[in-house]
């Protein structure tokens, strides 16, 4: 295994240790905890987080604008209820907790047991599941992917607003199912802590609707060039989407290219303007990863005024843009 | 050969065309330039560029604060004279043009070749030549690599400030040879328009002093483990560093994820704490890359407080943070 690490079993604690010392405006609380050095004195705090290997997810998003607190877990792994708690109370301020969750079981599980150990010592807390990946047919047991960020994003500007965790958690349950992602992935990560592949995959295929631990997808085609791709994602994405106005986020897995971001965001375009479908903002980069796999992944939002403003708000985040 | 592109000869439009429809602050003129649709009405305007794949380098910095243009070459092709050209004339506002250029002999000279047609159309041009790769033993010879985007963005400022062509060029050119950078590879970069690795490398090998374009460096390794890595690069840097504060920058190559990067960065901060040196600030994150190559560089610049300034001023590009 070719990595750019010291040893696996460190991989998560010398990542946070770059990321604080590199970064000024965090530091790492409770060895896993990932927090704004400058404290929110008011208003909802957010905090999210999951298995790690999806950088800049979530720590990256740890910033004005966006989540107050990441919880990192080991790579692919769901953080432990204590440290999602240590998180809580670190950055409540009074105003309330609003956790931002992956759907994934793990995940959920950790998150609500932390939350019911913080409501017992009297904080308010509210959850939101994102489950934006249509891969999986079945709508509870859908992952959450690429749409969490935007989660993240338009959860923080409603923060910023100074409305209620009651007005927050309810806007925020409106706006995720309006959300839908569908990624595909050209190779498998290698995960760093088993020295393996996520997946098998031949050098002429790819798999689509890929998650971003690599599970399986909806199918396993022949590799195809990316007009096609693209192509087969808006397809599928399509049927679950109505508006004629979107926010579409192309995001990178983790070894794309940007140059081939580019490139697959225009075709993406040029298909949308032969359905006559207005993209009002695009986000284009590596937003949420999965180690070093190589794909891309489409998200779809339906436009609204509000949404639109939450997400192109600025933010002191140098990922989100 | 699996890459999210429709054909070899396309990728270079299509990513320009994803580029320019993506982003409202830029439009593509003369097919291949890429400018700010806001032309600057006044000060020095920056002209950079050469062959792609090296994105977001340059045109991902074509915004206020640093570049006024980037001429895109083919995939690691020169762009012509008579591009470079077109792009001197839609920028210039009539206080001249600064020619940021990599140390490569066809980038050379075509910049110099359009140099000499528009001062034949009384433009004023100047040029600065990057030199940073310090793989390369000659002097004269040295590549231009992640150091250029750290010209961009010093060359930017001092536009900004209102200086004259002539001052910005004296202060670049000082600014320049203190300016060193050093990369490796784990993989080499798989070339979209010839279909072929850009060179070969063992499972267990890593390239020291790789160039941008997959060009032979210092040395041929069995792998070694971050820490150790980048003690090697620090050490050879070091040899043509001598100030006590730097500002450095971690760049990744294009397929380097960013936790690597961030762990990297943790070994750098360590080695220099153990040297006595003070790291003043960090750029983390891929600059300027080599496609979809693994590896990362190392680049040092000796602190001045201009030099600081003028690298940590905010800037509308969203790929430089």
């Amino acid at each position: 295994m070719k990595k750019l690490i010291k040893d696996k079993t460190q991989f998560l604690t010398d990542m946070l240790d770059g990321l604080s010392l590199t970064n000024n405006e965090i530091e790492v609380i409770a060895d896993t905890v990932v927090v704004r050095k400058d404290k929110k004195k008011q208003g909802v705090a957010l905090v999210s987080g999951g298995g790690s290997g999806h950088e800049p997810a979530h720590a990256g998003y740890v910033a004005e604008g966006m989540l107050d607190a990441a919880v990192c877990g080991e790579v692919f792994t769901s953080p432990t209820p204590d440290k999602i708690l240590s998180a809580i109370k670190a950055v409540d301020n009074g105003d309330g907790v609003l956790l931002i969750v992956k759907n994934y079981a793990g995940d959920v599980m950790n998150f609500e047991m932390a939350q019911e150990m913080a409501e017992m010592e009297d904080i308010q807390v509210a959850t939101v599941i994102v489950k934006d990946d249509i891969a999986v047919s079945d709508d509870d047991k859908r992952r959450g992917v690429a749409g969490t960020v935007l989660a993240h994003k338009y959860a923080g500007y409603l923060a910023d607003q100074g409305e209620s965790l009651t007005n927050i958690k309810e806007k925020v349950d409106q706006f995720l199912p309006s959300v839908k992602t569908l990624g595909m992935a050209l190779t498998a990560p290698m995960v760093p802590t088993t020295g393996q592949y996520g997946f098998d995959i031949e050098s002429d295929e790819m798999e689509i609707g890929v998650g971003i631990h690599g599970e399986k997808g909806l199918s396993r085609e022949k590799v195809e060039t990316v007009d096609q791709i693209v192509e087969r994602l808006i397809k599928a994405l399509m049927e679950e989407v109505s508006s004629e106005k979107l926010i579409v986020l192309v995001n990178g897995m983790g070894a794309t290219p940007l140059s081939e971001l580019n490139i697959a965001a225009k075709y993406v375009a040029e298909n949308f303007q032969l359905k006559h479908i207005d993209v009002v903002h695009w986000f284009v980069g590596d937003y949420m990863t999965a180690l070093d796999m190589q794909g891309l992944s489409l998200t779809l939002v339906p436009y609204t005024e509000e949404v639109l403003t939450a997400l192109t708000q600025s933010t002191a985040s140098p990922y989100f843009n």
